[in-house]
């Protein structure tokens, strides 16, 4: 019979594990395991602490739905997220940089014409934001579809909301020379929700629990590296404590104000409007 | 604003959670982060993986109710309970060995007196567990509650059945020499449960999804360390294999078979039955 000690019962795990029939399924089992007992081991971890663990991972199961994603805010707040971005997008310098997704991205947005509204009269400040989406090489990308997506003045997303229709997300799809344009309201920061087993930890610390302003955009074109990304607004509040780690200085760009009058999209503005240019550069694949 | 990149993530993280307003929570959590970024790097972990990661927690936290508990059987086939058993019991060597919980004990199994019988009846081959409860220097401890829970012949605990009734545990006290007498069934091994997440996992490695014949004995009384562990019939299938670790070489006892003649609680059995001798020695406080 097995001498299960504290010195052998991490080996004993890692043997029954490394059976896996599929090979990195074995490798990346077994390595969680000798991660997870050397940081049990290291932390002398207590049985009230593992079973708080036990019934904190339960709660974040059960907190979670279609629309509500604890866990993914989870990984979030711990970094893991954006190191997983980091470890699966080590982009070209010259590439548009990749940041996490977020908990709060919905498949099959609506599609919307070059300049259309994706904001649909919800209040807040009208931004139009446009800009091309070429290759490294500079070649203009046509026919690339961006999936957009953001907070609304109050910082919900539709999928915190009991809304039916699409709200605050579109598909925009990019011309011939590869430019685009986006109608909708200047995002705001925003906290993450604080009302689930994740709020509860960052209640614990002094973690700012927001995130500054920001437009999610998802690139994903045939031939390219995926692209998933947000733009932030200069000077926004937060970005300097993104409590998801997201913010990188290329993200950040200007939310100039104009006047009535041309916008982006070939027509006029009555009343004052911000205007944001993001120019996405993607990787070849 | 932070340059965050595979190699300073980690640290940003450990600087932000290091600010719980506890520091025991600052230790662990930080620990956490270090060894689950650890092993994301070591891995190299893809954003599919990731996903199948947040998907499967989920599922294992949905999949848990008031009388399942998925993720303590998880950390149970990691070999985490085990290890975090060993930590926490360091226990003389002449003291009985803590072994896991696992996820089927329920509180406020009802009293029974010396000798009553927990099996109410259901199929199985009569067994009396008897001995004494002492303490490492050999007095006997008297008014020490047993709390006994185990599987029926099918291998099925009353948290996986759906009965209003207690079945198969019941809490046996110490007469003053220290004696107990339980009479219940022989416990069979069985399959841990393989309908939820963690055995969609098991199914995917050669493990051998059993434990051994036991009965499960929880022991806690002031002044002495807490005991949680079990004893296993000697000679079971599966004592080399226990899915979740928890087999000791002195948790192993004899299940002797006896005719029809006198029982360990004074009384006699007109039928044949198996005598298993257990005594407890509780390390002191
Ligand atoms: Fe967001
Ligand atoms: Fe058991």
């Amino acid at each position: 019979m097995d001498a299960v000690t504290e010195d052998t019962v991490t080996d004993l795990a890692v043997q029954r594990w490394g059976t896996a029939h599929d090979p990195r399924t074995g490798e990346v089992l077994t390595a969680l395991i000798r991660h997870l007992h050397d940081f049990a081991r290291e932390v002398r971890l207590t049985e009230a602490e593992w079973m708080a663990a036990v019934q904190w991972l339960t709660r974040t199961g059960q907190i979670s739905d279609d629309k509500r994603e604890e866990f993914i805010l989870a990984s979030d707040v711990l970094g893991l997220s954006m190191l997983v971005v980091q470890l699966n997008h080590d982009l070209d310098p010259g590439a548009t940089p990749a940041t996490v997704l977020g908990p709060f991205h919905i498949d099959g947005s609506p599609e919307l014409g070059f300049g259309e509204d994706m904001s649909q009269g919800l209040p807040g400040a009208p931004l139009y934001l446009s800009g091309t989406v070429r290759a490294l090489d500079g070649t203009p990308v046509g026919g690339a579809v961006l999936d957009v997506w953001q907070a609304d003045e109050d910082g919900a997303y539709e999928a915190q909301l009991p809304v039916d229709e699409a709200r605050l997300r579109a598909k925009y799809t990019t011309r011939p020379d590869g430019s685009y344009c986006v109608r909708t309201i200047a995002p705001k920061g925003y906290a993450i929700p604080m009302d689930g087993p994740v709020g509860e930890l960052i209640a614990q610390t002094a973690i700012s629990h927001y995130r500054p302003a920001h437009v999610h955009v998802l690139v994903d074109v045939p031939g390219f590296h995926p692209l998933v990304t947000h733009l932030f607004r200069e000077g926004a509040e937060y970005l300097d404590s993104d409590v998801v780690f997201g913010t990188k200085p290329e993200l950040v760009v200007a939310f100039t104000e104009r006047g009535p009058g041309p916008t982006p999209d070939g027509g006029r503005s009555d009343v004052a409007w911000l205007d944001a240019r993001f120019d996405v550069v993607l990787q070849p694949a």
